[in-house]
């Protein structure tokens, strides 16, 4: 990130009622840092949760799923400084084992427990360390413990992101608060995104489950650090109904209010992992429109985010409209090359297929931005648009991952 | 590349009989380095060609595709320093123009001569220079202007780059030349990947057209510096019959001789591309089997040869399974994660779904050569593989790539 990027810190209005947490360290991380977590509610609440699409999902992913289907779910147990990924049956068996421990612990069955796991992969999870650690971690619940639980769930990440909202809901003061992770991805650890929201909304399950869903495609599903997904990656919200407003019901206007919030929080918490990818200085922001769909949008969108031509121009603050048009004509999205249109930072650079003269000392002052626009026009008259953030790609990023063990 | 990389040199026998060219500058590159080129067969010939697929395709690509698919062409002008790319109907006049004085200083039809232009793009060509060029080319033609037509084809490549065979067909010796350039894609320019191949061997035109393809496919096709397709991506090849033999028939025991020959040249010329890919100092080769497709097989072969993580572990020299199963497992090929292994410079490090132990010592050795096998079983039992080359991600490759205009 830049040196000089401020990060927003823990607004203590945002922390939902009836939700206690904590975090600690239990032994796993050689840093002696914080390990391991605990969030739980103290009234039954929903839950709905997405995870990584990777082929080798690790054990915890495996165990939780069940659990986010079920939706009932109250309590998070997470480790960092291994992720509990290409781990096998044993693997399995200790996801569970932490899952168990968890539930005995806070007197829950284990179907309301999410497991999760970051950091490390290929290696067994120290059992002594977790088993050890829940019973002490529950100890430490308190109200206010969100620092710490962040704390207990970062690697490598330069700072801690938080983000949240206070708003009404039928009269009632409705709290939404958001944790993540992200970002790092040193060997042999994966750039594993964690994030965990808690709401004392009451809502009916299915509008939960739809309002992440959506709130996710439009950020976590739309940063690209360097494109991989990881073997952990796990979204989770859980509603507790503490603030005594009538059930939100999918579609309501109360719906509407409370999507639009979680999606602000959740595309805050997306841009501080984008601006935390390992040695990024500046991060774009592509806004596709003019596609004949949001899917054509988006796979324009994709191309661009990917290109590392695009991510190096970016770190050079470079108006390098080529690799810009070059990543839509190849990104297999339907685009008019004579209509196609670039701006940068808000300077117009490509129009209707042919480049502009540009003011390149305007046009680099706006470059060398923390956050750069990428505005593209695909020029086909659709109505399809879509957004995306990408990092940009620097020395310190071939650094970190070239060189970490040695 | 490597600083102690030895490409290939022109062999004076790969040289096919019939062909004339020559390599000039005409007064296009700043450098005054050659610029502008012209092969010609003496007699009528065949061809067959295939172009990029990006939809901001360069106004040479748009003049030459009906040559292509007309088959029958034996000149090819081309001139580097400004590709005529994102240059509008201009653009398309003036790489018309070039085909037309091209035609007729070598008194050939225009549909007999394929145009291409690499370099800058954005700008329009100098028309006096090219106009005024192409006689003067014409000029000094000759059997043995090889490397100069390599010259002129060359933006930002190290070295050039041929390779070619000597072979039988029905008991006369028929001669294969490849040349390429590739691997520059410099402000503005785009990793223009050229290639000609010349032969004197008498084809069928669909014997022909359906051997390129193939090739391409194992070759060009199979490659990856950034990922990029760029505006002016050509390969062509021309074939004139002056060995004397009898045609070669598509499905002919000559046909398929003749396909590995053209295969093999091709895959040379596509790692060299890799190796004087931007900043790389080595190359992966990613071997992928145990597929249920080619299809599958490509697709995984493509992630792990496109993720950064993979490519800067490459450069790091770091034996880094979990960045490869990352890859696979986000692939979109069907994997079979308890089954899946991985061979990284010979050595297995992921076996069945789990890390071996590895000997850090013996696996860094081997991972600190030129070239380093990346061996991938999916485990699904089926019979899919597949072959992709790729250069590793290093700090020259953001350098130049960031900061070449500053």
């Amino acid at each position: 990130m830049a040196s000089n990027f401020e990060y927003p810190k823990l607004n203590p209005d945002w922390r939902p009622q009836g939700f206690r947490c904590a975090g600690i360290y239990c032994g796993i991380k050689e840093s002696k840092r914080h390990d391991l977590m605990l969030i739980v509610s103290d009234h039954p609440a929903i839950g709905a949760a997405m995870f990584t699409t990777n082929a080798f999902c690790a054990a915890p992913v495996l165990i939780s799923r069940p659990v986010a289907e079920a939706g009932k779910f109250r309590a998070v147990v997470c480790n960092s400084g291994n992720a509990n990924a290409c781990t096998g049956p044993k693997g399995l068996e200790n996801a569970k084992k932490m899952q168990q421990k968890a539930a005995d612990t806070l007197s829950v069955a284990p179907e309301e427990v999410l497991v999760c796991s970051t950091g490390v992969i290929g290696s067994h999870l120290n059992m002594d360390a977790i088993l050890g650690g829940i019973p002490q971690v529950a100890q430490s619940l308190s109200d206010d413990g969100w620092e710490s639980v962040v704390a207990a769930m970062r690697t490598t990440d330069a700072f801690p992101k938080y983000f949240g909202a206070t708003f009404e809901i039928g009269g009632k003061t409705v709290r939404l608060l958001g944790l993540a992770k992200g970002g790092g991805m040193i060997h042999p650890n994966m750039a594993t995104m964690l994030s965990f929201l808690v709401t004392d909304a009451a809502i009916e399950p299915d509008a939960l489950r739809q309002a992440l869903r959506d709130a996710v495609n439009a950020s976590f599903n739309a940063i690209s650090v360097d494109g991989d997904t990881s073997t952990n990656d796990t979204v989770a919200i859980m509603a507790n109904g503490a603030a005594g407003n009538a059930p939100i019901q999918l579609g309501a206007p109360e719906y509407k209010e409370f999507c639009q919030r979680l999606e602000t929080v959740c595309i805050v918490l997306g841009k501080l992992i984008v601006h935390d990818g390992e040695g990024a200085t500046r991060m774009g922001i592509i806004n596709v429109r003019g596609a004949e769909s949001d899917a054509d949008a988006l796979k324009a969108a994709l191309a661009v985010a990917r290109s590392p031509l695009v991510k190096t121009a970016l770190y050079g603050a470079d108006a390098n409209w080529g690799r810009i048009v070059c990543a839509l004509g190849y990104s297999g999205a339907k685009v008019n090359p004579e209509k196609t249109c670039v701006s940068l930072a808000g300077h117009l650079i490509f129009h209707d297929g042919l480049p502009m003269e540009v003011n390149e000392a305007r046009t680099k002052a706006g470059l060398e931005k923390e956050e750069v626009p990428i505005d593209i026009d695909l020029g086909t008259g659709g109505e399809g648009k879509a957004t995306y953030y990408t990092s940009d790609l620097t020395h310190e990023y071939i650094q970190v991952n070239a060189f970490y063990r040695t």
